[in-house]
């Protein structure tokens, strides 16, 4: 008997049919003696619709506070329906809305955080033995204007109703069935993960893996709560992402993951001064432009190159930005390549591995990948390639880190 | 400078381009130096459609509180597209759901009743200068739960707007341009009135017409709210549903209008005692079935006949309930009769004006139509007769009391 927070996704509840799957599912904790709160997110592709919608309405610069208003209402459609569906078969089961629940966020409306869930409502119905049904993606900021969490918003939800409610476990039901040693339609070999440390799922998130939202997994790290990645489709196991244990640091690499996603920005023989960088990147930064890595090569006569990436789309802000900025800074020129992208290895066990990153740089090497950039954090190594080498990088590094094998 | 309540219907915001017409409207009516408060229904056909999903889901029993919860996205999808489009014209403009204002009903859930509504989130914007657009069809009970309050809310939930603000008048857009002598589409010679009683235009939606939901006319009554009937197609002047005064008494008859929706039950040879009608009743309202019209003729010899007129779809539940009943009662048969409508004259000056009756029977027994059952209040006339005569019955009557020509 436990308390369990599911979590639908868009594919899971795409139309009636779907949702009843989901409801014998719920069932079926449900007549196992579990407490159960899902979560839902909207019917695949509605969120898209009204997206558009509000753009057209709009004429592409929606009010926010009304953008939320609208897209919130794909979720309060799911949600009523399968508290139906359940009661027709006999269950005791409401929904509850975000401002319903008391999702309390800050007032940032299409990216909203989080800041305090009541738990009240949800543990009385809890206690009469009704299942809850909660509406994922939103809340309501404190003058009752209802926010969303941005994209993929609903693990967010769940992972918060889970660490709120101290659930036993979060089940975050998806279109795949885990986390894969690599994405299995770039490369068949790639392996499904029993177990994964919350670390290893923030890089690999970060890294263009889009299987969980980067911010359910640091509040899952936070707050401890162990998160389930499995499909509504099937019952295999899926894969557990929790606290890094002694079995996870035999895998010396977890994963392989690529970002097609990258653009790289060039600035060509800049002045080696003091606060170069700061010009460079601070009018970035004030347009919300995300640089990803960023390298300097030895200054040579007084002057450096400096490299870095940013999102494909935001390309050509940054070269209307450093129309002016490179003039600014005395850079001889500025040079964009957008035919790059990012390759990822993932894994607890670098700490403790000696030579892990020349057997990624050999491998590349052997193929004939040439590597551009290069940037490491404590438990991950990302390189820059040619585009077109993309999924053959994945394949070599998959195969040069053993990942087809599970480690005893 | 007014402060005026402007509610459009399905019809009128049916699509993108139509939202736009109406928010030029409310620009207009803004630009005039007006505070605007909008009440908009959902899209045409929208909340038919998440009805049909609601009786899908639920195997035709839905919850009502789920319900409720999924038929209220309808306008909430409006209004806040509504109000993107003002904001994208540069006027400020927000939208509200029924919990955002607190438009405070009882629990009936799908036909709940206004109680209270706050109007300082309201005030507050409008002296800002916001235009306010507040979905209709809504509120919330003091849990919390979303309501709804049933067919034609919207009306309701501006009229009551209306009074709570205590507004200069309500404004209500619809797909006709007013209130006509009778249905245009029955007779083409039907003129649309200037002005009528709150006291007809309740007859008047009780007898069948649908211009306006009876109790939008009833709230408007009590708290004397000037209506406006208009079309949000064209700019042609409206009727003004307001309180009696001499002009309208010249009228004789303001209106004529039929109901094809009715049934006529005949309970044969009962016996004439104390408390059979009860017994007859009660069941019925037991049921929530509504009974209209009811006569019953002289005793002869101890028994009568007892007739009453029911809503057809009611029909099959009568007929199983009078099954057991009429046998407990003694009666010698039921005959039930679905080939009938109800036909109705409506007018304040019925109350000055003898001979109006009898008027009305000779008209409708100069074309040979046979009436089945009468029935009277203070300012309505109606008539049983064949269903085939309704539209002959219409324009007799319209003829009959010269309603083609404005009275001076």
């Amino acid at each position: 008997m436990a308390l369990i927070v599911q979590k639908y996704g868009g594919t899971s509840v795409a139309d009636l049919g779907r949702i009843r799957n989901v409801a014998k599912r719920v069932a079926k904790t449900r007549d196992a003696g579990n407490d159960v709160v899902v979560v839902l997110s909207a019917m695949a592709g509605e969120t898209d619709r009204l997206i558009r919608l509000a753009h057209e309405a709009s004429l592409n610069t929606p009010s926010l506070r009304e953008y939320d208003a609208l897209i919130s209402t794909g979720e309060q459609v799911t949600v009523s329906i399968l508290a139906m569906v359940l009661n027709a078969m006999g269950y005791r089961a409401m929904s509850l809305l975000g401002f319903q629940v008391r999702i309390m966020t800050d007032n940032a409306h299409s990216m909203a955080r989080i800041m305090n869930i009541d738990t009240g409502v949800v543990t009385n119905a809890l206690s009469e033995g009704t299942i809850v049904i909660v509406a994922g993606f939103q809340g309501v900021d404190e003058n009752s204007n209802i926010t969303t969490l941005g994209r993929g918003g609903s693990d967010t939800s769940a992972v918060a109703i889970a660490a709120a409610l101290k659930a036993d476990w979060c089940d975050i039901y998806t279109d795949v069935d885990g986390v894969y040693t690599t994405d299995p339609n770039v490369y068949k070999k790639a392996r499904k993960l029993k177990k994964i440390s919350y670390e290893e799922m923030l890089e690999l998130a970060s890294a263009g893996a889009k299987v969980l939202q980067h911010r359910a997994v640091e509040l899952a790290s936070n707050f401890r709560v162990p998160v389930y990645v499995k499909s509504s489709f099937n019952d295999d196991e899926g894969t557990l992402v929790t606290v890094e244990d002694s079995d996870m640091e035999k895998e010396v690499v977890s994963g392989v993951t690529c970002d097609k996603n990258q653009a790289k920005v060039m600035v060509v023989h800049v002045p080696d001064k003091p606060g170069i960088a700061a010009k460079l990147f601070t009018p970035l930064s004030d347009r919300g432009i995300i640089v990803d890595m960023i390298i300097q090569n030895a200054s040579y006569e007084g002057f450096a190159d400096l490299t870095f990436t940013v999102s494909k789309k935001d390309v050509p802000q940054v070269r209307e930005i450093f129309d002016t900025v490179a003039r600014e800074t005395q850079a001889s020129r500025v040079e964009f390549d957008e035919n790059i992208s990012k390759i990822s290895i993932v894994g607890i066990g670098m700490k403790s591995h000696a030579g892990v990153a020349s057997r990624m740089f050999s491998a590349l090497a052997r193929d004939g990948i040439n590597i551009m950039m290069i940037s490491t954090s404590e438990i991950k190594i990302s390189c820059v390639i040619e585009e077109k080498y993309t999924e053959l990088a994945v394949r070599v590094l998959h195969d040069a880190f053993k990942l087809e094998k599970e480690r005893k």
